[in-house]
């Protein structure tokens, strides 16, 4: 625990709060999330290669803009997250082996508080969507590390530990 | 692949639609989503039996909540799903081991589609919840494993391998 | 209390959940709310009879539509309430006395849950919305007396005790 | 009245519009709101000291996070309310007298406009949300008093007069 | 005017309310809508056979699932509609001319109240969205023509008249 | 094209992208945009000096809430809109002949990005929410000419050529 044990999000009396960032820098913050969406080898390779490959375009550019959507919804999503505007909001996918895809989102404001909940909620999402456009393929498709790989601009960067 | 290679999602001419179901049944239907939200032992031993203990029951309730409400807005969320009214919603969050929490969430519908995407996405932004949380304390989180456990009322019950 | 000590939104464990109604019957439910907003008597006389006479049907049109927008978003700001559709929704302003507006909104479903909320919400953003409007002329406006005045069509009917 | 008979939401030919705030300068602005909820001794008593006593928590964060969340979709209620960022939101609920709970809700932006319609639509969504998790235990709760009590940032400063 | 001088939205005393369709039957109801987007002949070529060919499939991507989003929205954007849940969405967009595409939307629902706005929105949207991913190349694009083309499963079905 | 062959929304690989704004200049950016609302000249001359002239009122007043409603809901719409805060907001209504209105809405922000996508997206729910107030009288009502009238405050201004 870098901070101690303490949740910024808790009052001295442990209840919820919204963290007053009006003393804050208004500064460029980025941050970056990514998880894996492991769809099968099978379903994989008849997109990359097969019988799914006309449908391969569709299905990502539908997950990518739903996770980009997101990230303009996530302050109605994470109950304690501050609204803001965004100035770029970007959703990869692409392979990571034979049997997964790569979701990576990319978040930037100029403000007083970070990005972090936007990338990883702008991940999830597009990962979520993965499933709906195939699950009638196969409902078996799991989501997993999703994490924070980066943070820059804020009071102090982020790097994932690998 | 359990319908070969079709994604319903998409039209003749690969074109993204949302299935036309106004000719099935209405009947309950009911699912079950899980994921794994790894707080780390510090972090969670803390919250278990340490110095965060009291701020554990505002944390889960928060997480909770947002799981509950992102069921809701789910239709909003992911492009292709039906909007619908939803009988039930209710998210569980418990520990798994010394450094992770197990949280589920159960959507139930009685309608003429499934309630997969509301339960995913409701397990989703609960452990996303929990992260914005507690990232003040342990910005190294990863939530893994979402998936569907199981479902039941629609054509074909599903029950996740494993 | 009428129902001996129970909180029906929360679980067993004290967790908040949405309650279940997947078993409750089908049937047209009524709920109709009223609250006070007191003007002050120089505003509302202006408005009924002076200055401000052409500006009242405009104030009073943006108050009603807001009113009747905020009963489609209940479920949206009350965490545990059911998305439900709604047969009809309806917002009334009339003068109560020489210095206060009654709002009274009746909301109405066919399902399997109440809708008190959604007329509660109604009544309450309604005269959010004189207050807005007004302000300029007299930010001492206050906002009374909000109630669930009569609700119909589900296990037990309710009437407000005068 | 305090500007004379002018109602700044209605264009000189009364029609409705959004105050132009472009020419406006950017401060912090701070505004607070309160209400009360009057639960009946029964219901408050068995939450401070009797069969409710577990409830009380789960119960009042509830209320809170469906406050705060409200503030930041206050654009979306009240229709000529400015969208905008929010550097912070906080709902605080405290015992008024024995049968009563006081909600007080602080709003603060930096910006052009000020915040009273957040504060005031948040300590309404807080009090609707205590009606509904109480509900089933006295729907007779009426909320009352709710006004603007302080204001401060903009041209000028507002105190509600006790 | 095919009802006389009647408005349902507007009371009898002319003020706005959601029509109460509680005693309505429930049927399957169907609209479709379309609008014309004027491109120009220089940018269609170019989508069709020419430089921008690779793009014409995602931007054509973007715009269906933006109407189709939309038409879960429309009781937010229109005032007076009914929130209900739908059994389709579907958007479709072809060449019309060497200058102009053709919008076409239809949507579906087992309810009520039909969904022409649903079906009109939807185009709408579907239609901007193609200004927005197009702007950059002409902002002189004009959307023209939109309108209810066929409504059925209602009290009387309706057919454009051309 | 004034720009060549170049859409600003999808990237390299012409995926769906929001655009990086974060480097460009604050400036006050504001768009006109219009569009025709046909309601026939039996249903306008009714409400203009005929048996709906009580009905104009408040069927202008629903259509204009709408359209600046939408313009804050923008980016929830336009799926690679940018989130912003907005400074003015304004919808007019004016007849345009015997047998049409005029819908021009005004969006103005200080921000990085223009507000083209807001102004047209306001004039269309606009002119939507006419059709759905009059459409007991007239449901042939059309809707066109919705075009960007003007632009000022960014990189360029743009004027519509006639």
């Amino acid at each position: 625990m870098n901070e101690g044990a303490n949740l910024s999000h808790l009052s001295e009396s442990d209840q919820p709060r919204m963290v007053d960032v009006s003393q804050k820098a208004v500064t460029t913050r980025t941050a970056v999330a990514t998880c894996v969406v492991r769809l099968g080898s099978e379903l994989l390779g008849s997109m990359s290669d097969g019988e799914l490959k006309n449908k391969k375009g569709p299905v990502l550019h539908t997950a990518i803009l739903a996770g980009i959507q997101s990230t303009k919804l996530t302050s109605q999503l994470i109950p304690l997250c501050h609204p803001l505007p965004l100035d770029s909001s970007q959703v990869e996918i692409a392979p990571l082996d034979s049997h997964s895809l790569l979701v990576t989102c990319t978040a930037r404001t100029t403000g007083k508080t970070g990005v972090e909940m936007e990338a990883l909620t702008g991940a999830s999402v597009a990962a979520l969507t993965l499933y709906d456009m195939c699950k009638s393929a196969n409902p078996a498709i799991v989501i997993s590390d999703l994490k924070l790989a980066k943070k820059t601009g804020g009071k102090s960067d982020y790097l994932s530990p690998a």
